[in-house]
């Protein structure tokens, strides 16, 4: 049960966004800004980054959401999410994704951790400023909403279909208003 | 240095919201609405929240920028907050505060740990939910502000006057954007 109350049947962050407006606008509006606006990195593979923080950090919902947004993305690669989730290291990924998500690891679990030499292996596979910036601030934004939907103790279904709607949902609408 | 290109000059997180304004709106509206909106905490409690959370985290720019703000809003009775970040089981705070600040620190690690017995002590010393909702956001997000500050490496000044200039304007002003 939730630690606060929360509309039945909202899964995840879903409850907390619809009861407390005055914050959730500015997360949808972060994780828009953060997920679809302009970067050199594209929305799956920024979606893929979200998920793989989120199952590091062991939050269900928000491993099953964005990974399910990443798959719908990825079209017919998205298996590379799975193999990602199972075992980054053999993941079949390009240098550049395997040099960012070892920065979001880092970052996940201390800012501190990142070093230039992880930073310049980055920029060597053609990652840009604005890659690693997103990057850094993605890991750093799961970690604030894996510890949100967990910190509540907020409702996860488990049936694997409504993550297929959710995802889909993300992936063709983006990050809107749960609020009227 | 910081890992990416940043103005020189601009402390901590300022550096990096200035260059991305697409986030950088976003970043401060959160921060506006959760450390200033309406809340059964005043603004002083919720940034006391931030800086132990920082504190916590080692992020020395924003434990430094957040405790000014907190002494700041707290005025006469601002030295609570240094013995708060110095020892906070010994610290003269309310049951209220100090069982606001054990779920605080258990988020900070991980969300999971939050039981219903650390809300239920909240709850008996006069937490309302948005008490609760309020302090699990606050910590998981200083958990995102701690690492994007420090996942990019970004410069922190090291003048106390710097911090209390901070502090003074953060209180009054509020979170406005840097981005005209």
């Amino acid at each position: 049960m939730p630690h606060i109350d929360l509309p039945e049947g909202a899964p995840g962050i879903v409850g907390p966004l619809i009861v407390y407006p005055e914050t959730e606008k500015h997360l949808n509006g972060l994780a828009q800004a953060m997920l679809r606006g302009p970067s050199s990195l594209s929305p799956a593979e920024r979606e893929m980054i979200g998920a793989y923080v989120s199952s590091c950090n062991e939050c269900y919902f928000c491993t099953q959401a964005h990974a399910a947004a990443a798959r719908e993305l990825y079209g017919s690669a998205g298996g590379v999410v799975d193999l990602v989730l199972t075992d980054r290291q053999a993941a079949p990924i390009d240098e550049k994704m395997r040099a960012l998500l070892a920065i979001a690891e880092k970052v996940r679990q201390d800012g501190h951790l990142v070093t230039s030499a992880d930073v310049e292996r980055a920029r060597a596979a053609g990652a840009d400023d604005k890659a690693i910036h997103d990057t850094v601030l993605i890991s750093a934004a799961f970690c604030m909403f894996n510890r949100y939907v967990d910190g509540l103790a907020t409702w996860a279904p488990h049936d694997p279909e409504i993550y297929k709607m959710i995802g889909a949902k993300l992936a063709h609408d983006g990050y809107t208003s749960y609020v009227p």
